[in-house]
């Protein structure tokens, strides 16, 4: 019979491995609507997958990087970038993107739990855990924005994604400091981003944009 | 009674204050332009303000950075950004950049004394060390203008911004030379960036360019 | 007489010189078309010769970097600045990139070799090894195009570059399990990936894209 400690681990590995896929995915249907080459589609994935946790790293001078410690997923993302470049044309762009968005809101709640814990593992103010929770979760986006040469869309599509993760963060903060239990802290925040997100989609609430 | 290193302190602070508001307020000019939403505003204002500092540190291999040390900040730009995008129409950009360009020109000279003579004690090679004291002064106004899809207008637009400060970084060096105190140094520095600043705004000065 | 370790140092110091001036060269290039003035070329040049080596060494944890080390060659680069801009006007752009397509495939293969031997001496993972050595030889580029405000050309002309310092990497790793000399392994990848890129140009290789 499986302990319920195998349990998590097993459901965590899912989680996990849906979240970097929908990511690199994310990354490779840009890299699509650009026309970019294999090597193109290739870097825009992983930037996008491993962006996010690797600018956290730098920051809080943490090493080795996860794509380092768990390299099994370059090898994943390789074969994910040669497989797409063969069988994908550009009507399958939009229904991947749709296809993604669950699996995404999944990725944005599993990594801004696991920011924001690293970031108060490592007794950070609790503003700065919070904003390393949402740059984990949301900075991969804003480099493959970047490398294709858009703004990024974190930043003007209005939809609530960085802003799911920032109150995601507050919530690991709460738990954390009323001192639950690591899992339970990386269990709730993720859940409690998730749904946002989920939930903001499902509702199409916008933010606020500036006065006309 | 004030004694003067209490007076000296004050101002310090006052100008890094000034500084900083500034330099955020030059990056929510630019997310009003590009009408981003407001966590473009709160990244872009955060880059064009810390971004500079956190290269230098990440360069130089220095931890923690400002914006973790001094973490209040933080709270003080998403008041300033939520204020911006309350109150703010597009009318007020340009009067609030031409406001700007004072404060914006102590910034410059601030930063570029702080980040020579942290470089310089660490023992950098003396270009490097300039090098580096430019970098923290304009390089969050390069972040600012890559993340809105412009060329760093610090690259193109002829004004002597980078010249100021690299003028002024060898002033610093020279004076650290000369066995000037550490606050000397810093003034010295500082003073001369600045008004070089102002005096080349004032006199309409321009960098050459290309052979046609 | 001399020895042949000297002759071997001579070579590798004129292969190191001929490739940090072409990358320069590309950088400045690229800074005509897009008429920077001065600051903007020294720094686009200097991204382009130093980025992908001081990338690396942040993802290593690796310090100095190469431009603090030999920071004689900040002096080099803002001499080459200097120059262009008093002497080349945009007819010369177009020969001197044809030019430099040699010394560049030189660059290449040296930055590759070098960048592979470093992670390989890290114990870093057999791919992680190779993308740090593809990362030191093309990011300078990327980071050019980035800042230049277009998609960077290594993502999508179709060329064979990053794939060329790819299987040159790959080369370094099977010379280095294989247990050659460090020097062996370094000149047997140098030698691979150069020769590579060079016969690609020749032969007129291009990579796959998408499917229609």
């Amino acid at each position: 019979m499986l302990s319920s400690s195998h349990v998590i681990e097993i459901v965590q590995t899912g989680v996990e491995a849906a979240a970097v896929i929908a990511f690199a995915m994310s990354g490779l249907m840009a890299a699509a609507r650009k026309q970019l080459d294999v090597v193109g589609a290739f870097v825009v994935a992983g930037l996008t997958a491993f962006g996010g946790g690797t600018l956290r790293d730098i920051l809080l001078d943490r090493r080795p990087f996860f794509w380092v410690e768990h390299h099994a997923w370059l090898w994943v993302l390789l074969a994910l970038c040669s497989a797409a470049m063969l069988f994908m044309s550009s009507r399958h762009i939009e229904p991947t993107e749709r296809a993604m968005q669950w699996p995404d809101a999944l990725g944005l709640g599993l990594f801004t739990a696991t920011g924001t814990q690293l970031a108060l593992a490592q007794d950070m103010p609790l503003l700065v855990a919070v904003l390393l929770g949402v740059v984990t979760a949301t900075f991969g986006g804003v480099l493959r924005d970047i490398v294709c040469n858009e703004i990024p869309s974190l930043f003007r599509d209005r939809r609530p994604y960085a802003v799911c993760a920032f109150i995601g963060g507050w919530v690991a903060v709460g738990a954390h400091a009323a001192g639950a239990a690591e899992l339970t802290v990386l269990l709730l925040a993720a859940v409690v981003t998730s749904a946002l997100r989920m939930g903001s989609l499902w509702l199409g609430f916008t933010l606020p944009g500036w006065r006309q």
